[in-house]
């Protein structure tokens, strides 16, 4: 007999718990499509190349090889570890056939070729927006993105949040009249991204170690990481750091505009962040990330910004664009583990047709017909065993209703599973428009 | 610069061809919720011991390696190449957690390793439903599962198409009385199901390879597949054919109970087909076969059965089942190619409301958020260019309204795509009512 082992950090769900996790993706979807954000998909594998096309290759990457597949018979191919690397691809191989800026939405999993680790998923729902323009993209595109994750965080209910903001531009530029620039500017940046794991403390020793920084230099960028506001205190914040320059000043007036441009819902929990850095390479200007307040060591729920140059790798066009992405199966593992959703729909039915008799069956599935054409979702019980079993049944699948059929007067009792309440109905039409 | 190869077999859509083929997974998934199934979702690797334990490993198989995996680093992977065997996996490993009888859905891709070749998707979506018993299942469950795919099909709306099931108890029983039982009679099931491909006399050459059997065998076999009946014929039509046994009457009264357990719009292109044998080993009952009438050449939308142990190499405990499983992607492809299905659409949204000047931006984006708010999905155009480009734009995108704000005035104008009607309004909420 074929023995069963959990395949460690391949998550899988109970159907109460995918029903839970269903709701959630039509929650975030409706935001999302609200916007005019398009679904795409693309497939699970990319060539090796083109996922080591920014020389990530460190990610650890799953290889998908056929099992009879000789030498040289054909590309390699692997899974891909995120949605940025296939819309990319994505962008520039259907550029030609595509409407720009192109807004689209996307909800696939990802997988990850780690060495298996407790906690850790190999395999996991990623759910990304991204706008992306052909030639230029204009900072409401910026401010539409951090809207829509505000609205989404609203819209998701799983207790207080941080939507936390900054710029890359303005920490470039802050940095630069620090005498830091170009990869001393990064080194900089990576060091300021590690505050939440190390400290300040290990943050300056991370800092002290970049060639030629000065001391001051590592005391206002300790400073600055302190800097957490709403736009209306910002540049009074930043004056305060006594440092100036036209980019500065331009770093401020984007994260202004942006903020702006929010619709009010969006802007209850924001925060410029002057220590959010962000670790990757890529942003060129506005970085969001989104956390749990109850869950700092959960990390980020929601992250993203702006790059200058989505398809680079690809393609001589320029292609910038500013998008997020919500880590949604480590998302659900959190609300499921601390209990923050509901998971007693173990089905979507909502009320059960009793069989008293076998006979009865061809009547109980019309009754049923009427139900589910009225968008009941019905179930006829399978087998005619006591009305009793038939009872439980419903009540362990968590139906509301429960319709009894009277075999020889073809009467119809239905039982409200939560008022306890049962009355006769003169027909499913009357039950319906009443209930 | 990286090179993007297209890479055969991986189909991709473009943005209007996801969004018609949600509008299909939305058309399925409400049939199936109606009557009670509930969404699963398995991971897309099985442990390779798992994906071979029904001896299938002559299905090629996507082997999945970490990039940096050594040697005896862990369990060996494939992505799954059916949605039944994680099926089978699933309840046996969950079984103590589910309600019996256990009614799901599953909507994912699968990966077939074959060798590539033109026309021949080796990444693709099934869409499948099964309803799984504990100990036994009877032919309600059958009956159910027959009258779903009538439903979906009849939804689908994609033109003619013929709904056939036969039963795999009538064609043994057939059988039996000529003297074929067991190896031999399950032989003869392979050759009859050829009957398409290589037609009666390639059917009767099969026929004749099988050790032992009777020119009488073959003839009446060969005059059993002529039979294609509605339930109220099929007792008569078995009866012409000189054959008769205790289980040649079960097999019929299965088909005819099942058939009378169907809601009515599921029979319209019921068909009993005793020449549908279907391929596969594990079927023991009613067996279900969807095809296009006007593509004869494209094999079966929809195919499933009966099957007596879904998960025989897990576990002691015995789970009957019945499903089906629809070849999503392939379907797809077919209406894309075809024009069978519309694909105009490019993105959700139905309504821009332009930017005059970019000093209006705040105020467009709080006119959207109403329409937004009113499910209407809504864009702002991004930037503030000529009028003129921007309604070129909400044509492209297959808008139906155009929203304009006098900058001074802030009096809104709106234009219906359509009708190519214009007219001014008070507010949104006038139009929300009146449109």
């Amino acid at each position: 007999m074929a023995k069963i082992n959990k395949i460690s950090g391949f998550p899988e769900w109970l159907p109460q718990q995918k029903i839970a996790e269903d709701a959630v993706i039509a929650t975030i979807k409706a935001i999302y499509e609200s916007y005019g954000f398009a679904p795409i998909e693309t497939p699970a594998v990319e060539l090796l190349s083109t996922l080591g096309s920014k020389g990530v290759i460190d990610k650890e990457i799953f290889v998908v090889k056929r099992l009879r597949a000789e030498e040289g018979d054909e590309a390699e191919l692997g899974l891909h570890f995120d949605l940025t690397v296939p819309l990319a691809r994505y962008v520039a191989q259907h550029a030609h056939e595509l409407s720009f800026p192109f807004k689209r939405y996307q909800l696939q999993k990802v997988w990850r070729g780690d060495r298996p680790q407790k906690g850790r998923f190999r395999e996991f729902y990623q759910f990304d927006i991204d706008i992306i323009g052909r030639g230029d993209l204009p900072l409401s595109c910026d401010a539409e993105v951090v809207g829509v994750v505000g609205l989404v965080m609203r819209a998701l209910n799983v207790g207080p949040y941080s939507l936390r903001i900054n710029n890359r531009k303005l920490l470039s530029a802050l940095y630069a009249e620090l005498g830091l620039a170009g990869a001393t500017s990064k080194a900089a940046i990576t060091a300021v991204d590690k505050l939440l794991k190390i400290g300040p403390d290990g943050v300056a020793a991370e800092l002290r170690k970049i060639e030629g920084i000065s001391e001051r230099a590592v005391e206002v960028i300790l400073r600055s990481t302190t800097i957490q506001c709403g736009p209306e205190d910002l540049r009074e914040k930043i004056a305060s750091l006594n440092l100036s320059s036209q980019l500065i000043d331009e770093g401020i007036t984007e994260l202004e505009m942006i903020c702006e441009l929010l619709p009010p819902e969006a802007t209850e929990r924001l925060t410029i962040d002057m220590s959010l850095a962000r670790g990757l390479d890529y942003y060129t200007g506005v970085i969001v990330e989104v956390g749990l307040d109850k869950y700092p060591e959960f990390g980020t729920v929601v992250s993203g910004g702006r790059y200058d140059n989505l398809a680079s790798e690809f393609t001589d066009q320029k292609f910038p664009g500013v998008g997020v992405s919500i880590g949604l199966s480590r998302l659900m593992e959190l609300l499921f583990s601390e209990g923050l959703i509901e998971t007693k729909k173990v089905s979507p039915s909502v009320a059960l047709v009793t069989v008293y008799d076998e006979s009865d069956r061809a009547f109980c599935n019309s009754v049923a017909h009427q139900l589910r054409t009225a968008e009941v979702p019905t179930e006829v019980y399978f087998k005619a065993p006591k009305l009793g079993k038939q009872i439980e049944y419903a009540e362990s699948k968590g139906m509301r209703y429960v319709f009894f059929i009277d075999s020889g007067t073809r009467q119809i009792k239905v039982k409200d599973i939560q008022t306890k309440e049962q009355r006769e109905i003169a027909s499913i039409n009357e039950w319906l428009s009443s209930r």
